[in-house]
């Protein structure tokens, strides 16, 4: 049988790329609820009551950070930097105080301490920006 | 004091515009947990224990999505149509629909069975578009 334009088709994703799809969705939601949690703290929009939600979401989220990385998901479309993977202890590192910033986060959430929350939600958007400064490319 | 290019100040937003920047924040986080679920159902990537933190999330933002379209929050940069408040009744039809298909996926989540869960997640899919093409503009 010969190949005709028609015969076509394209490859299917490689498994590495759904890895990436995946970790894009994770970060889109964590992008999300972060961005949400801000309005509602900053009193800009949202009702208070939606604070446990997005909170325990990005708590949620930040333990499952580490899984996001398999070994392989370091090319294609992603601005993942392969340090990431050849310094996994300055990663995991990175990750801990992710996890521990998100843990507070977490704690100040259930005070319903508005100005605890505020400042435990800058800590964490630090530790984000610290990450995505050293393990991301620059855009 | 003249006005100067230089003291030009833009205006602060107008709460409106913070509350559907709020709407879209929390619809980000909803389509970036709905994809992560599909990933993990059809087994393509990421871990079944990660399933439990996205479908928690999505039961709460299913249950937020009522407050997400106060009076007013129908113009500027959104695609949510006027018909949303011109028939409140449709459209509150529309979103119990979608709160009792989050709580079925939640159920489905319980149990662990992963027909189960993708029977729920495409049952919640529809649900989605259903609103997305009655109270969406067109893109």
């Amino acid at each position: 049988m010969s190949i005709t334009a028609g015969t076509f088709q394209a490859p299917a994703l490689a498994a590495e790329e759904d890895d990436i799809k995946y970790r894009k969705n994770v970060m889109k939601a964590l992008g999300g609820h972060m961005g949400s949690v801000a309005s509602i703290v900053g009193g800009k929009a949202g009702p208070a009551a939606h604070l446990p939600g997005h909170v325990a979401a990005i708590v949620d989220i930040s333990m499952m950070t580490k899984d996001l990385f398999p070994e392989g998901s370091d090319f294609g479309e992603t601005t993942a930097l392969p340090k990431i993977w050849e310094d996994p202890g300055a990663f995991t590192r990175e990750l801990r105080m992710f996890e521990a910033a998100a843990a507070t986060l977490g704690q100040a959430a259930g005070s319903g301490d508005m100005a605890a929350i505020g400042a435990a939600l800058g800590e964490l958007g630090k530790s984000c920006k610290s990450c995505h400064e050293n393990f991301r490319q620059k855009k």
